[in-house]
């Protein structure tokens, strides 16, 4: 990790937990309008979750769709609520265009892992820290101000008309911060993410968090445990304190 | 101003002193390296600077040069000093590529105004604060890590490929803040700037400085003087005052 100058992190789940944020205010909204009290707002947050990855993935592999975040996560909760004979149709009545409208926007809202901000502004005293999602750029702008995630610059996909995992999408942000692939190491709680930047050139570390890479995470391991990415992490505190260690190194030789 | 949810830094010169910054950085090289000690160093960066306005400007109108700065900026400087009966042969024996190359990323360690960085942090609770200057993003975000400003996202006119005042470079920015032109205002010490902002249809806040649009800054107004920009002011701490009193206003409405 010695050459490493910038660390370019995934947002969604790696270093805010949607699921808790989502559920909370789905909840909040639910008992607002007396929605079914029976309703299983994790299920809900899922499958809205679900379908962002069908809608993403299947756009950067070239499909045709919205470049805006915000615009996926609303046509995906119309679909899930309008749809007929969806199974969540003891909601539909109860939500209208404000309710619909607020609950797009929670996902700008999202609360960061506990390890994420301390990890972060430690890190920032070496490297240059990075957001890089398929969040749209006004979403991650209010992500950072809500969370008090201390991003030295946002990145998003959106500005490159794409999705991660698009190799352009990796590429284009290390051109914008002239640092070859090599330089740059992207951090993700998910595998199909880092994946995507090895095939850039990027370097890889992998953070599991409890939400993300369900049944998988477990078995993924480091290049020098035999497995394919450069480091596996449990915290982004850990990752700051390599950093930190790395950096007394360096000083001392 | 109740209106507006953003408010669009330009940098060098406005937020920025590139003049004693750069002039510094030049005067500690030739000291450093021997050149001639009655090098007029103030003149040298204002033909540096004169030339990045001519480059940008060409590109901004459809001419074809480099999109990062730090490309014109290297090329500019070869040209001064390389450039046979050039006013400053005497310091090009001394200045070698290492010299050349950090003189060029002087650009990336400019200190900001006394007033910047405390009006940007007390704006910062009322609106989306972001970066817009032709410089690069690497540039801006050197500059954002040294100079501690604390920007909630950058732009540059770099990831639009063009350079202000080209009006794309204004739209752009105004949609990935998903707002409409109209909630975004344009903050320059450059009425040229101003002007192309305005033609998009942001609002505009002059903030005269000394080393920018010399010669003309006096003479321009705001609106409810004749003249044609929205707002004219001294400081961004002024700006920021502006802002909290218009919150409180609209609090005890």
């Amino acid at each position: 990790m010695d050459d490493i100058q910038a660390l370019i992190f995934d947002v969604f789940g790696t270093i805010v937990d949607w699921e808790t944020s989502v559920v909370a205010e789905l909840k909040a909204a639910g008992e607002r309008h007396g929605s079914a009290s029976d309703t299983d707002w994790k299920a809900f947050a899922r499958e809205w979750r679900e379908g962002y990855y069908a809608t993403t993935k299947r756009i950067a592999h070239g499909g045709a769709g919205p470049s805006s975040v915000d615009a996926v996560h609303r046509e995906l909760l119309d679909a899930m609520l309008d749809t007929p004979e969806s199974k969540w149709s003891a909601v539909r009545p109860f939500w209208d265009e404000a309710t619909r409208q607020d609950l797009t926007l929670s996902w700008h809202r999202l609360h960061a892992w506990p390890d994420s901000i301390p990890g972060l502004q430690s890190l920032k005293q070496h490297v240059i820290v990075a957001a890089l999602s398929n969040g749209n750029v006004r979403l991650l702008v209010d992500m950072a101000k809500f969370a008090n995630i201390p991003w030295d610059v946002i990145f998003s996909a959106e500005l490159f008309n794409t999705f991660k995992p698009n190799v352009d999408v990796y590429l284009s942000t290390c051109k914008h911060l002239s640092l070859p692939p090599s330089s740059c190491a992207m951090v993700a709680a998910h595998a199909w993410d880092l994946e995507g930047a090895a095939k850039a050139g990027l370097k890889t570390i992998y953070i599991p968090r409890p939400t993300e890479d369900q049944g998988i995470s477990k078995d993924i391991k480091a290049k020098k445990d035999g497995g394919r990415f450069d480091l596996v992490l449990s915290s982004v505190e850990e990752l700051a304190t390599l950093f930190a260690e790395s950096k007394v190194g360096r000083a001392q030789n």
